[in-house]
């Protein structure tokens, strides 16, 4: 049973597509008050309670014992103490003898205090008083997933192929450079279906253009890669070039489609272009211009997207500059004390994303300027939205492949998400792990993490078995930054170990593919956590290093260096599986808790008595997939 | 068997104590070459061999899959892409059939690369010419360890109530808020011993100074805090404020004490007072100086003291903050590119603890000038040296409590170290534990990290955990910074947990000290790896969640939130305890893998058969606990 309560006028965020009739807030039935503009509530928690949800988030399956914010923020830096990562997904489950679930529709702020202050308290604040609230009563907590999945509508299905084997890189910057990915996948045999183009295969950073330089007669090179079975996906950024001659910059400038100042003049940030006009994405006239864009590409025999920098990630803007300029020129000969010095470097360290910047973005909406501050978390979406509308109108459905950075529940109709820039710890691999059923409550079915993480230097070993996890992420790419050394898993020595790895999804994929589409029709969730299916099992109600897959099976990653195994719990008997390439190595395991050994080139999967999971040969691309000749694990 | 290997004119940095005749290095037996004024080495490693060591540092107990760089460091983000912490411990134990232990004796960087580049082959850069390598032959990692230790010299052994409960904040702004810290502890009747004084207790952060605004009659005070049964212990950093008339900076001054420029002129860093001198304290007659400067405290009745910012850190100098200034005001009025952006934020983001400042150091050996960069490694082990020496001369040994920020290996004989700046992270609590037994090995025995985490916001259940691996380290301190949630154990609900897990420490006390004294005496370890006691347990061999507990005992910390127990491998039968408070739950378990319960209010404990371990009432002071009264785990 769902039911909505109502304050105020909230904007509409797209993410219901079912309508309820809602009742005034004054009748919400939990403790609550406003309070200064705000609008709090909170909730007891029994001891024993678990919390699910907020999608990607950090921390925890259970989110208890802190804060988290739902701010879409640009930080690279994904360490415990965060309270926020790119997505704002207002969904939470509080599981105790029942589950009740709770969805803020509200594109602005929302402070979760879930057993932080006090840790059987879940304490909300709404930093507005517009905004829909929808209680979800079940008796577990997947029948409340079920229900919130079966409002918000069915869960985006990429093409096929998606399902592939993805390498990425900032950047590679040319032609060849792409060729060398290629040929170092094909010349040691591991798998690929996909490469991906970061922000230098543009012209100066300006979105829908091709370096000719970099990439003569993209139109045909796409089509080259095509016949070798590989699809190459360009990232889109949010900000548009400001330079006069561009013409998409001249026509959002002259049709007035960029975000304003509180003056009605354009809004300029400064991202990887230089200064941008921020396309006014929450209003249809703007997603139906910036959309239609991507024809551009898709003329071109682009098939799939990424949509970055969207929360909006801003470097600055001319007026933080100036000031932090300002700021320094003033302190030019003076002898500085500690204050000032550290006034000084916070200036220049606080002058990306900052708040004085969002504060001056405004919005179109119905007429009106709308500060950005009131819909910060629905930017992102709205740009993705763009991009899906337009690709369903002109292609249909499962037919691109499109994921963002930024987004809000809603955007999972029609785009996946991937969980941003990670770094290469370890620990990453756990952080992803958790993040999994947790989008999927929210409906993100499609995602995944940076493989081997984007951040940092990684090690082959990390690689190894950051993909072995990845083998089961629906989007399963490798991507690292900048400066970071070469992550390709031909990079790397023992390559073979590689292969094993990447084999193993693509022995997979006629599997998981098959368990998605389930999942997406059904809304269901194709990652649980334990605690879903053995609610009274006091180990599988707390594990978070393992998860249920599908109906059939649970995964336990191996997590941490220089470790030849894992320890695992099986909450029922089950059949150990450590796949590699086409080898398999089983052993059938009572419930209870084990030790079990996975070399660097296996991939571990528990597979419950009674069922079967379906594998087909390996392939080097999904489209070399004989998915009719299957056997049985 | 220890043999030495000589190149050029080492440096002497006082972490012998025994003398070996040394060989040239062109007899050196490793795999070696000169490149570039760099001396380079590299060992095979077999697939199973471990690598352990370098004490104070980064990631796992076993080294191999990361590159480490000895540079002591005050960064205080401790991620896994991190190479150095504060510390350099040159030490590292190649354990395969055999061990070899390499120590190098050299204070400039040195490049670790254990199994990073290539995972069979550690790669040694040393950044110089002049040093002495050891080679240490053994059987094992623990007679490697043992040997070594007598090498290098007995390990401080700190006065018995640094056994006690310790809290600290950044800061505790003056008398009144330590008497309501010491009121908190004594209301909640949990057990308390110190007291730490941060920065804000001295005048204008001026070292030996208290400000009599905020601790009026402090000699006065400090007397009626000892009544109470309570140490305060007052921080010392390295550099002294640049103050005339301040009496510590006039006699550096005059007495040329500080270090240089390369134009003999005092260098001038910014730091907590502001402009500082940076006491050479390289030099003997310096080192005099300072610590005889501690008198002015000890003769306030103060007995324990830890050192700080003693990389040294720098906070900016006035050629790096004018540099910053003189770009950030050429770009006034410019319309940036995006390269010039990041430029300019790079400039205020790397003012502090820049390479630049650094090479700009000087300091005085034998009458000569000499780079900072050559000698970087062992300022902060000097700074306790000199006040270690004052304290033996002064006092005798086991009077004074003292623990430094940076070290290297030597000043073990005359002090602790605690782990630095962390984070309120869980990650942290295995960081912790992992450090423990690779201190040990380079000889640090009175050791610990920030309990609960320095930076960053803690949770309740967060400093439990964190607090009931603290029982077992030496120096078991909570630490928190500035802006943070209190982190006082009677700041949280519950505080009846908090007193059950400090209780046990109490409990324990003298069976740590007595395993702490003859770890000293007999050049021994208080914490190893399970490996070094089961090496030929595959399970055992590669666990990094438990450690060896001297001869008796094995211990396993719960490191995750929201779960009610752990996964622990017993590598032989033995008795499970659960200690709270005086109460005590045990449980005989088989050897292999379980799942033990342990609620938050607990401290597990794993003990061999026929081993017991005595504990002893709990008190509130350690100068209460009845030591004869003895009863048997």
């Amino acid at each position: 049973m769902i039911k909505k309560y109502t304050s105020g006028s909230p904007i509409n965020t797209g993410a219901m597509i079912k309508e309820f009739q809602g009742e005034d807030i004054s009748r919400f039935p939990l403790v609550s008050r406003f309070d200064g503009g705000k609008f709090r509530f909170a909730q007891s928690l029994g001891k024993n309670a678990i919390v699910y949800g907020l999608g990607e988030a950090p921390r925890g399956i259970n989110k208890r014992g802190w804060v988290y914010e739902s701010f879409c923020s640009d930080d690279p830096f994904h360490t415990e103490t965060k309270s926020s990562l790119y997505a704002a997904h207002n969904f939470i489950i509080i599981s105790g003898n029942e589950s009740l679930g709770i969805f803020i529709d509200f594109p602005a702020r929302i402070r979760w205090d879930i057993g932080y202050t006090s840790s059987d308290t879940c304490s909300v604040t709404v930093d507005g008083e517009d905004f829909d609230i929808y209680l979800i009563y079940g008796d577990t907590p997947l029948s409340v997933v079920k229900e919130f999945r079966a409002a918000i509508g069915q869960s985006y299905i990429p093409p096929f192929w998606a399902f592939g084997y993805q390498q990425s890189r900032w950047s590679y910057p040319d032609a060849r450079a792409v060729d060398g990915v290629i040929e170092g996948y094909d010349n040691a045999q591991i798998p690929l279906d996909c490469v991906y183009l970061d922000i230098d295969y543009m012209e100066s950073y300006k979105d829908f253009t091709v370096d000719e330089n970099k990439f003569p007669n993209f139109a045909d090179y796409v089509a080259e890669k095509r016949a070798q079975g590989i699809h190459l996906i360009p990232i889109i950024d949010a900000g548009v070039k400001k330079e006069d001659g561009y013409e998409v910059y001249d026509e959002g400038r002259k049709k007035g489609y960029f975000c304003k100042n509180a003056d009605g003049t354009d809004f300029e940030g400064g991202v990887w272009p230089g200064i941008v006009g921020f396309p006014d994405f929450l209003r249809s006239e703007v997603r139906d211009w910036f959309g239609s864009k991507y024809r551009l590409l898709t003329n071109m025999g682009i098939d799939g997207f990424w949509n970055d920098m969207n929360e909006p990630a801003i470097f600055y803007s001319a007026k933080g500059l100036d000031a932090a300029i300002d700021k320094a020129s003033s302190l030019k000969g003076e002898n500085l004390d500690l204050g000032q010095f550290f006034d000084l470097k916070d200036a220049f360290a606080g002058i990306s994303n900052s708040p004085d910047d969002y504060s001056s973005i405004y919005h179109l909406i119905d007429g009106k300027l709308v500060c950005h501050d009131r819909v910060h978390n629905i930017y992102g979406a709205s740009m993705t939205k763009a991009a899906g509308e337009f690709f369903e109108r002109e292609f249909g459905k499962e037919k691109i492949l499109m994921f963002s950075r930024a987004s809000y529940i809603g955007a999972h109709r029609t785009s996946g998400i991937w969980f941003g820039d990670n770094h290469s710890w370890w620990s990453h691999i756990l952080l992803n792990l958790k993040m999994l059923p947790s989008a999927n409550m929210c409906g993100f079915l499609y995602c995944g993490a940076d493989l081997g993480g984007f951040n940092g230097n990684a090690s082959a070993d990390l690689v190894l078995r950051f993909l072995a996890l990845g083998v089961f992420t629906p989007l399963m790419r490798n991507h690292s930054a900048l400066g970071t050394r070469p992550q390709e898993c031909y990079s790397f020595e023992n390559t073979g170990d590689f292969r094993d790895i990447v084999q193993v999804r693509y022995r997979l994929i006629p599997y998981l593919y098959r368990l998605f589409r389930k999942a997406s029709e059904e809304n269901d969730m194709i990652f649980r956590p334990l605690s879903f299916d053995y609610p009274t099992d006091p180990i599988a109600r707390e594990c978070e290093t393992q998860l249920m897959l599908g109906d059939e099976a649970m995964i336990a990653p191996v997590y941490e260096q220089n470790v030849g195994g894992r320890y695992v719990y099986l909450p029922e008997p089950m059949t150990f599986y450590a796949l590699s390439g086409e080898k398999v190595r089983s052993e059938k395991l009572d419930k209870g808790v084990h030790y079990v050994p996975v070399a660097l080139n296996e991939v571990p999967l528990f597979v419950k008595e009674g069922k079967q999971i379906p594998v087909c040969k390996p392939a080097m691309r999904t489209s070399l997939l004989n998915t009719e000749e299957i056997e049985f694990l």
